[in-house]
């Protein structure tokens, strides 16, 4: 609480910001900014740091997105003002695509701006300030930026790295006390990439049950598995255990910038009840809906999109996968984790092996200094020792960026303390990439 | 706050609404829904309520609007992710678009999902739960709505009916206290239609000087004014004050469903300072900014849309001014105010000549039940006795539903009171008007 002025006679001016606006921040950003980070100016950069699938321009929405856009652009009920929830045939399309989550109608979802927004109001709505809601280390932390500013209490519960980045569950019970409001569940995993089987989503949700805890399945990855994984929606799994669904077409239909995000209310034993419900519709009503062109084009987005236009981008990104965890192994320093599904890679740096690096976070600025390759350090999702890559950038680039790594890593390491010959050193190949001018840039869009 | 949970072994759930999402709720809905409305089936229904200017069809965007959105649809750049804050061009153009606010440069604009999204972080920055913000009274409530979601006071200032809407400023001065961490202006006004010299818009700045208030601009209807009138933005006017104006393309482009907005933070003596100007920028990475479509396409959207285009649209609803103020003057039991801009109109009834009627609420929605025409009661605007008209209907239905009205008084109003003859009856032509199904309809976008 900001101290009240004293007199309003007075004649000095006080204006200060809000607890909200204080506790508001991106610790990614707040961390990537205190790193004293310069590409070199002699090595085209590259964002490895982006989580942003289009960035790069080899990955585009499917046409038929675009041809719907313009059609509706032209038809004047995509201008006016929509329900705050969301047009009808709009939730209705939501609800079909999103069947394999379980039974869900038009009456249980709620369109949001980007799945950003959709996590923002579910959080608004289901803990106080003072509560606390559990998320998972490593994680993506925008549930913390978005919690934290409203007062709410972020716990973390471990991830495994040697299970597939599986919940541990001993972690996440002992995590839960009389004040936690919600755990949050996000599957396929960002950063880690991991995607739960079925068996291990029913144990989290025998955790959340045993507890009486609501779940939070962030879900903006569904569908985005490689071969030989399959998702499996948490909410499908509950009878019991109330579910609030975040997602949205975001990454899979590669539309980021156009925020279309979505809730989806799975409550088989009326637990939410009337009071979590309508407070959702509520705080949809604080800035009217996401825009309508959208909204109108989404039943053709979801239902027209063909299938193999999905299988080509998971097939590309598995590739990318395979690439890169082919490319980092080569060098001893690095323990890459093979993902199994959404578009990052996660490794492990072995920091034993760089004394002169106090942590992860200089091994990064080091190497973006020297070879001009950002990486998001795992301090970013509370996971010092990793970095975490994008797979979504072109092969090449890919490529390149995975030699000047394995590079930096070659020059840098104490090889004795390996005890193998000096390697030769990986030659560099000067790869199509895009040329970043400023700091304001790389720092642009980190996610 | 919510009761905290006893314990985790429980067999009960016990979940919750937040505090936040209970106080968030639109009055105008609340009022709206408690009324027991059901138009008259055998009349065609015109809802005069719902403040979208394309809600009927009439009014649509310029052509360059839509041509604009199509062309950037098919650029990668307008799929991406943007800066919270918005793009750099975008930022720039909407500066230069407001550069008759005083000096602007791209730094000092945040790109929003609409002004509503404007007014929510700026409240959300200024003023902590506990503090208060003065609106005008009567007012469009969303400043109610956002402000006591957060927890904020809401306190209210009169403004004048027959002196062209102005604010009281004695009544203005009076609410101040140590608490009040900004004074809302709303000009051009929803629902008064009134447009503030710039004689009254500095004395307004006096005293938010005297009192060293920040003041929060709506100017969301900024050029929406009739011929003879002339829009001054407050901000233009303010040397020491600090003033943060929340505006948008909504109105006046006539693309309220696409959701852009903006705040521009003016703020020459640098009394924000840089706490607050943070703030807003913290507050704006919540939902990652709004649609990079729009983003995209704003710099022409601004610079393209040919001066003819506006002022059509004003020269159609100045008319339209005139229309229902000759009409509705034609009753005794109506006193109509003519607006000087924005889209409204508010009408007076004269509540002693309806002894049956309690106040406007069961005014208004005798009037739906009979005569199919549905008006916003002052009530929703913190003024019984009144009604606001939407102007922006088709000629035809405005003149038709103004038709209605009249009888409704006619046949309603106690003659004796007045000692005139009973006057013909105004004959009712069945024009073109758009059916509405069900009160669920009725009730979307109210605003
Ligand atoms: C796990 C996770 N949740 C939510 C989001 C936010 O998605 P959106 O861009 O739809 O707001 C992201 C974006 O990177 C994410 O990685
Ligand atoms: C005075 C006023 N401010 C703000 C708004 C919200 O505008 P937007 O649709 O851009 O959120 C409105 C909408 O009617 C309004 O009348």
């Amino acid at each position: 609480m900001k101290m009240s002025c004293r007199l309003r006679d007075r004649k000095e001016w006080d204006v200060r910001a809000s607890t909200l606006a204080r506790n508001t921040f991106n610790p990614i950003r707040d961390i990537i900014e205190t790193l004293k980070i310069k590409p070199n100016p002699d090595i085209p950069y590259i964002a490895l740091s982006v989580g942003d699938p289009t960035a790069f321009g080899n990955l585009q929405p499917s046409e038929n997105i675009i041809d719907t856009i313009c059609e509706m652009a032209r038809l004047n009920d995509s201008r006016s003002y929509g329900p705050t929830i969301g047009h009808w045939e709009a939730r209705q399309a939501v609800a079909e695509y999103s069947a394999h989550q379980g039974p869900v109608t038009a009456d249980d979802v709620i369109l949001c701006s980007g799945c950003s927004h959709a996590i923002d109001i579910t959080l608004s709505v289901i803990a106080d300030a003072g509560q606390n809601v559990l998320i998972p280390r490593p994680g993506y932390l925008i549930h913390k930026t978005l919690g934290e500013g409203l007062g709410i209490v972020i716990k973390y519960y471990d991830l495994l790295p040697d299970e597939d980045w599986q919940i541990d569950l001993v972690s996440l019970e002992s995590q839960i006390d009389e004040n936690t409001a919600a755990i949050i569940v996000n599957n396929p995993s960002n950063p880690c990439g991991s995607v739960y089987t079925k068996k291990h989503l029913k144990d989290i949700i025998e955790v959340a049950l045993r507890n009486r805890v609501p779940i939070i399945a962030d879900e903006i990855y569904e569908h985005f598995v490689f071969s030989k994984h399959e998702f499996t929606s948490l909410s499908s799994l509950s009878k019991d255990v109330p579910v609030i669904t975040c997602s949205g077409v975001t990454k899979r239909f590669l539309i980021p910038g156009w925020r279309m995000g979505w809730i989806i209310i799975h409550d088989r034993n009326n637990i939410l009840g009337k009071e979590v419900r309508k407070g959702l519709f509520s705080m949809s009503t604080r800035i009217l809906g996401p825009n309508t062109l959208l909204q109108r084009a989404l039943p053709r987005i979801l239902k027209e999109t063909p299938q193999s236009f999905f299988d080509d981008t998971m097939r590309f990104i598995e590739n990318q996968a395979h690439l890169a965890y082919q490319e980092l192994q080569k060098s001893p320093a690095l323990r890459p984790i093979m993902p199994q599904g959404s578009m990052y890679m996660v490794v492990e740096i072995k920091m034993s092996l760089f004394p002169k690096f106090e942590n992860e976070l200089q091994f990064i600025s080091q190497l973006c200094n020297e070879q001009s390759v950002l990486c998001i350090p795992g301090e970013c999702f509370n996971y010092p020792n990793y970095i975490r890559l994008v797979l979504t950038v072109p092969e090449d680039i890919l490529r390149e960026a995975c030699h000047r790594i394995t590079k930096f890593c070659d020059e840098h390491m104490m090889k004795e303390k390996l005890k193998i010959p000096d390697n030769d050193i990986v030659s560099i190949v000067n790869g199509k990439s895009s040329e970043v001018s400023s700091k304001q840039q790389m720092l642009k869009n980190i996610s």
